[in-house]
């Protein structure tokens, strides 16, 4: 019999563990393979031969590990590119020394990338029973080809939960305060997570990328909502930009190692705009950085049995050798009215380099937030607390496996 | 029969709101009085005459209101003084008017001031039958006079909890990245707050307000733990400041009404001070915001219940004629081995205007967190999260008070 390696990359969120914890689980069930084996820090520790041994893995730490947010195993930002020949050939020899049948790989659309060009070289060389199998996840719900993102909806839960009680607190003094409280979401080039806070029903300015900022209408609005009743709810999308393509927090924004530009700063932009325009004399910015993805206390429900499951059915997939190249997805069932899912399987490819936006016909006008319709297609997704494991008042975490000692061999 | 108001004042907190509606749930116990009229922003909507009668409140309503964060009564920062007369007068005049025997205060030192001004006011001015008692609450857990402060403990539990997380995020890419995540807290002149996020076990580096700011001690140790692990996780008090008490956000204080400095921006400069050092390269900061005063859907059960112990308590002792100019307080036992509390009165002056600082014998050196000692007093609070009631998703939250139309005719 063979292996499979599972690594994880890209951003981690609140549930990316789930679906790790579902491929382990899953080869418990039916052992398709001797070895689970994690690889350590994405495709870049593939590549240095760094395992552990998740096979045996038991129900409390299978349990553990589905609570504990951002990836076990570490990410990476590492990218195969096409062109370097080399990193294909060495991955193809260590899955040959490994005894490695199938490479799971749970990521964003880059990983989808990955996935498919191993499949791809995999084919075009001839080299046989070596399967290529990709599980999606990320936050920012900016993935083709896929009802909803493994993780959005925790994510969203957290963004909305966080809007609801920042409400609360921003609201208690008299109208004679004034006071416009700025929410910042991450989201590069969709507006998923920023448009979720409107779940929570309070917010009163939503801007995102989808929709080209217009200082002059945002200033006008959050002025109107100030004089009708002294407080203003405003979130904003870190990727939140002009018609010309610069981002508000233009000042702020530097690049990555993929030519992203590292953004942060649209909140403390657009106070700095209504502090200088006299709109508002108090302004509170709150920038939910990292906590938005890592949050994993207050997952939603759905989302994580969707992630653990998500992983179960990729491991059953992978018993077919013709299973490659393909990423397992969620599509959202329309034959019944109860909220369901259904788990299928598309060409890794498709998924590759695209985005997704959020629709514009979803957003009201003069940055008001969004329509029913929207509400009605995130709702179902943050429902439901899973019974979190606590330890003397804390979460119990899985210890990250790549703090571990490398607990196998070098063959 | 009389009446009783009930105020809150100050910032809020997770658990303010049980306090209220321990004393809402006593008086249905034992109707002592006619009414429970619930003031609006605090003492200021109370010299309006806002009032809403929240006497037959429902159980769920009930148990909703212990969920909710922030002052659902509102809340102010009206302080009265003792020069002006014309306040003092004129409560003891709208008390007579509303029948209002009972003034229940719920806030931190500066509501404990208003509870002993009013009922020095009272007893010197000899009019009988007012009484003013004081509920305590601050998640800086700067009171004296009380093992600690309800609300405190679920900022803590929330701060620990986030950076919990957040470490197993700012861990995952391989060693060749290094940097340095830096959580900042509140706590303007105590360092409770930012101390709590080392009973997560993971923080390398506390700066708190009762430790003086040493640039290059904490430079050091931050270069040592890149050294020695690549990461760094540190935590900072908003109040951190040098010798010569200069906030090291001091490029953005400015000033509230109290004559607090406003802060906000000590882990934004200490960024700076890394990057500029070129101790590490990467470095990435969290402000929790108003979020560690609101996250109550992670309350502390122990806190909670505490709180709401504390209302039931209060409205019990104000059955005495001469129970006045009092505050409620919580006494931690030491005649057993498990955690435990009573609740005992004290007199409101002793806490009005003090500070209580943490122990700087509970500090490491070098800023390497607390001690055991410190561990064991915070870790019994923290414990036991409160089923939490969701509705689509989201808690439960009561409307508040002070949004709806005034429920009581003026007399």
């Amino acid at each position: 019999m063979a292996n499979c390696i599972v690594a994880q990359s890209g951003g981690p969120s609140s549930v990316i563990n789930a679906t790790l914890a579902g491929i382990i689980k899953a080869n418990q069930l039916n052992p398709l393979y001797d070895h689970v084996y994690g690889g350590i820090n994405g495709i870049e520790g593939v590549l240095q031969e760094r395992f552990v041994d998740l096979t045996k893995m038991t129900e409390h730490e299978n349990l553990i590990l589905r609570q504990t947010p951002s990836s076990a195993l570490g990410s990476c930002r590492y990218k195969l590119k096409r062109d370097n020949l080399e990193d294909f050939e060495k991955i193809m020899k260590i899955m040959e020394k490994y005894n490695v049948e199938t490479l799971f790989y749970i990521g964003g659309n880059d990983s989808m990338d990955t996935v498919a060009s191993l499949s791809e070289y995999a084919k075009r060389n001839g080299i046989k029973n070596r399967r290529f199998i990709g599980c999606p996840k990320t936050i920012d719900n900016d993935l083709e080809q896929i009802d909803h993102a493994p993780g959005f909806a925790s994510a969203a839960k957290f963004i909305a939960t966080t809007a609801l009680q920042c409400w609360q607190d921003v609201n208690v003094y008299p109208a004679s305060r004034k006071e416009v409280f700025i929410l910042e979401t991450m989201g590069r080039d969709a507006g998923w997570l920023a448009a979720s806070a409107c779940l929570s029903n309070i917010v009163d300015i939503l801007i995102v990328p989808e929709k080209n900022f217009d200082k002059e209408t945002v200033l006008e609005e959050i002025k109107a909502c100030i004089e009708a009743k002294s407080k203003c709810f405003v979130v904003i999308s870190e990727g939140a930009h002009y018609p010309d393509g610069t981002y508000v927090s233009a000042g702020e924004a530097r690049n990555d190692l993929f030519g992203h530009a590292v953004l942060g700063g649209a909140g403390k932009a657009l106070e700095e705009m209504i502090l200088d325009s006299g709109v508002c004399a108090r302004c509170k910015v709150m920038d939910l950085s990292s906590s938005q993805r890592c949050h994993a206390t207050e997952q939603s429900r759905v989302d994580v049995t969707e992630s653990f499951r998500l992983g179960l059915s990729a491991h059953m997939r992978s018993a077919d050798p013709s299973f490659t190249g393909k990423m397992v997805s969620i599509r959202r069932r329309t034959d019944v009215d109860e909220y369901d899912v259904e788990f299928t399987a598309i060409d890794a490819d498709k998924v590759a380099n695209f985005v997704r936006n959020f629709p514009e016909k979803w957003l009201l006008p003069n940055f008001r937030g969004v329509t029913e319709e929207a509400l009605d297609y995130m709702r179902p997704l943050i429902k439901g607390t899973p019974d979190i494991i606590m330890k003397d008042g804390l979460p119990e975490q899985t210890v990250p496996f790549y703090m571990r000692d490398c607990e196998i061999e070098k063959l």
